[in-house]
């Protein structure tokens, strides 16, 4: 199944992606309710009871907004790919022992389709197209054999960073790095189009993911190339906190930053940043500047 | 007015705790309706309805749990405070020029008397005493002059710090600091025990923070030793994200954390940390082992 989050954004209305790219909206479907980390609670559950239905709202009619509007935490996994690491601190690494985490909140999201805003503070905004992980069943410090029973499903996610105020204050200390302005202002995370389930998904390792800015290739890697793994993965992050439906795991990026380019080669208003990832669809953000 | 959430957790209800200490269950009140982050959006309306009120329930027969259970956006602030910068890299600093920023996650919190946990991978548990902003008008680039406008009162929050797990891949590189493992971790951002609105509170740079571990008394500073004051802080976390009502901001420890202490001197199971604000209350958390 394909699930979406349609309408007005900070009103969105979950809906199933049914055929012919029409919407089931979920909250009109007897015996459904809640948001959408009520629904993703009760997949399995609720999955007899949405085979088959038609849609009635047409896609093209209406706006898509994050998939899962309100994640109790959005948890992003930071140096998760050996080439995005030796591309920035060249071939000797470091390579983390653990998977290193930071959280993004959740003002940040977007849809697939909506601008992503360089602020006034950057002239370096960057991309990183990551494979998103979404919680179905939530729990704590849960085995790596039992951690994919836990995946409600798959979407795409741009962790963008504004590189130069990222590391702005760094220089004076490294304690000083700039998590929450560099990577996670308003609109630095872009989500969509739709959650694919995990019973249709590709195996975890299996997704290719593949960046393009405007249209010019800029990252093409696979999931197969993660130093830790989405079983791994969830694990850990389930090590640290309680996950619920609906936490999203950003589980980090293949190599082709603009960053790392030579020359460096950042966002510029008017670019469009599309990504596409095995089964999840095509997310397609413009930039705009913020002034 | 003194704002509270009492009940199980997960689903506490929002109330005002009155004379008497007694609590005004403000899903009660005619013309209240909403979460306490609806309620801090119309506070200046609600205000004349909630004056005079006698509270239904004692205060001694319920848990006090978050005072704002569902915040959109927990921002802590970094090395806000000189003398904890210099306890920690000497008295040279440095000093960040702009305020550093990062998140917890909702996850965190906890009550003022729930306990704190220490994590199996944690032998370095440490506590940071912090006046914590609550907002009321949300905003985005909010003039310093007009921010205290958008502040709908103050709380206590801890700060809670696994100080080895945060550093743990910082030897391999500045870019792996654990910032979500190490500050972000389950019951790592206990608050409370109310929500002071600002009509009745000191000026922002009139609190004192004192923490005791035990009997004994760690931390006592002024909100006016901070690098960044209230106003500044509120401005600057508004250039990152669009604030929203219920969103909290922790401004920073002073001086007196545990790890900097000669020998260093960390939580152990058992400890009570015991946290005082001017106006704000007592918070008293138990330390415990998480097996």
């Amino acid at each position: 199944m394909k699930l979406v989050s349609f309408g007005d954004a900070g009103s969105e209305r979950p809906g199933l992606l049914a055929a012919g790219d029409r919407i089931v909206p979920l909250d009109e479907v007897p015996g459904v309710s809640g948001d959408m980390n009520a629904i993703l609670a009760q997949l399995p559950e609720l999955r007899p009871r949405l085979a088959g239905l038609s849609g009635t709202v047409s896609l093209a009619d209406v706006r898509l907004g994050p998939p899962v509007p309100h994640p109790g935490a959005i948890i992003a996994v930071g140096a998760n790919y050996r080439a995005h690491i030796t591309e920035i601190a060249g071939p000797a690494g470091p390579f983390p022992d653990t998977p290193v985490l930071f959280s993004k909140p959740a003002a940040a999201l977007g849809g697939p389709y909506d601008p992503v805003v360089r602020p006034v503070e950057s002239a370096q905004l960057d991309y990183e197209c990551e494979l998103a992980v979404v919680i179905g069943r939530g729990g704590r410090r849960i085995p790596r054999e039992q951690a994919l029973a836990h995946v409600a499903g798959y979407l795409i996610a741009n962790d963008v960073t504004a590189r130069d105020v990222f590391l702005g204050e760094m220089h004076k200390s490294p304690a000083y790095l700039q998590i929450m302005r560099g990577k996670g202002a308003d609109t630095f995370c872009p989500t969509g189009p739709w959650l694919l389930t995990a019973d249709q998904a590709p195996a975890p390792d299996r997704f290719r993911l593949r960046t393009w800015v405007n249209d010019e290739l800029r990252q093409d890697g696979t999931t197969a190339q993660m130093i830790f793994d989405v079983p791994a993965l969830v694990s850990s992050v389930s090590d640290a906190i309680t996950l619920r439906p609906g936490d999203l795991i950003l589980t980090g990026t293949p190599s082709g930053v603009g960053s790392t380019r030579q020359p460096p080669c950042f966002l510029q208003p008017g670019d469009t940043v599309r990504m596409e990832i095995t089964g999840l669809g095509v997310m397609a953000t413009p930039i705009r500047d913020e002034r």
